[in-house]
């Protein structure tokens, strides 16, 4: 029997999923059924073929047995919102997973939620993988080969979060399992960090240079500019729900580089600055190649 | 009569333009020599052919009339050594050019040792271009199409400087006349603070996850991970002397820094979070695409 999947959400990360799915060939005989609440987000996914349906009406998504896996690809508050409205009409034989970028309030809600007698099953996970801009026109088929995707454990035993993992695996991506606090606290770093920072970075420019003076920064600055600046052009829409699901360890990190520029300010003539150039050339030289 | 050009320093920049030089068939008829302190690098560069021949002994540099151009392609302390020791021995029929990093001092001491009656001509330049890792083997003939090259007035009036200038142009680099001090002060902007900044989080993340550890934090993390960290690869004995001819201005910008990062660390919770991401994205917005 063919498995039904239904896309909640179907931009940039929704759409590249189906896309994916359906690019396994024989290795997924099952449907793709997808929505958004933004109708030409769903009508993208469908024509680019990561859906074979659009479901037209939000109450679509809550009709009994319209989908065997449920995959919420939504900023962490609509997942959470998600969740409590998914979980009173769905039944053990049906498995929900996410894409969300933190997991402890995730897991949480899933605790409560989830995964007990006569309830449907749920498996958190978050790939990383992404890009600055969202939306369904940007969905890729190859986005998660070679990215981690993570799942945060408790793993369900069904057959469906087997299938779903296995499927994820089949994308090309690298699967680990990692606890969930421990998720969002090195998420802090690697990505919640970088942004905040680029963030600042490109806020404290804009503000510095206004006007036409911009041009001229734009000009001279090359790819350090570029790079440090890039995920300034992220969404405060999906910013928003990390920034509140992950306040502390994220107000730790950004402290911690506060601190460091100091340091690195208060020296920058002495023999101080080239520890922490050597420092840096360290994290470098373990870092594997793209 | 063919053009002498003597490129001092083969490395990254200094190779790159030699090939760039040699690159441009018939609209260059002079000879490429080379010298530099490590014999691999000029070795290097002559076999990669950015150079006619190599001058065996630092002594051969000062031999007069040995070159009509002298291409300083160094860090900006041994620019300046190199200025202090070669206007002794150059005339008025003779162009000193560089590409160092800033141009206060640079152009402080060319306005004490050339462009004065009986004295060598000197053009202070900056090509904006790079990688994270120098050297010969890097070079590249097409380094600086689509960059920026900056010069700082008082640009001289030699012939020389004229061709230089020209050829500049032949390579396919954007030339733009700049200030020394308003250069050094948007240098610590757009170049020298996202440096810095990378430095002072590679360092940090080395410092937090030490020993093994560091293999989960660069599973997890992605490109945002790997772009704001790619500079931390830079070598010390180039930003020393950036760090030592332009302290306050870049002292300026990371206090400003710090300060926007401590701002977006109280406002994780706050509406004036989507603001500062709104001002990033206007800033993107304005960046032309690479």
């Amino acid at each position: 029997m063919s498995t039904r999947v239904l896309i909640v959400g179907t931009g940039l990360i929704g759409a590249s999923i189906g896309l994916a799915l359906r690019s396994l060939g024989e290795r997924f005989d099952g449907e793709v059924l997808g929505w958004d609440p933004h109708v030409q987000e769903s009508a993208t996914a469908l024509a680019s073929g990561a859906l074979h349906r659009v479901l037209p009406n939000i109450e679509d998504v809550f009709e009994r047995d319209v989908a065997d896996i449920y995959v919420l690809a939504a900023p962490v508050l609509p997942i959470l919102d998600w969740m409590e409205r998914l979980a009173p009409v769905l039944g053990p034989h049906q498995l929900v997973t996410d894409a969300g970028s933190t997991k402890r309030t995730i897991c949480d809600a899933a605790a409560r939620l989830y995964n007990g007698a006569g309830k449907a099953s749920f498996l958190a996970g978050h790939p990383m993988a992404g890009k600055e801009a969202g939306g369904a026109a940007l969905a890729d088929a190859e986005l998660f080969h070679g990215a981690t995707w993570l799942f945060t454990p408790p793993i369900p035993a069904s057959p469906l979060a087997l299938q779903w993992q296995a499927w994820v695996e089949d994308f090309g991506a690298n699967v680990r399992e990692i606890d969930a606090t421990r998720h969002d606290e090195l998420c802090a770093w690697v990505s919640h960090l970088p942004q905040m920072l680029s963030t600042a970075l490109a806020a404290l420019l804009e503000d510095t240079f206004p006007g036409d003076a911009v041009a001229e920064v734009q000009a001279v600055g090359g790819r350090a500019l570029r790079e440090t600046t890039r995920l300034g052009s992220s969404p405060y829409s999906m910013w928003r729900d990390i920034a509140l699901t992950n306040t502390e360890p994220i107000a730790a990190t950004l402290l911690a580089l506060e601190q460091r520029l100091q340091h690195l300010r208060e020296n920058l003539r002495t023999p101080e600055l080239r520890e922490e150039f050597r420092t840096a050339n360290r994290f470098r030289a373990q870092q594997p190649r793209p």
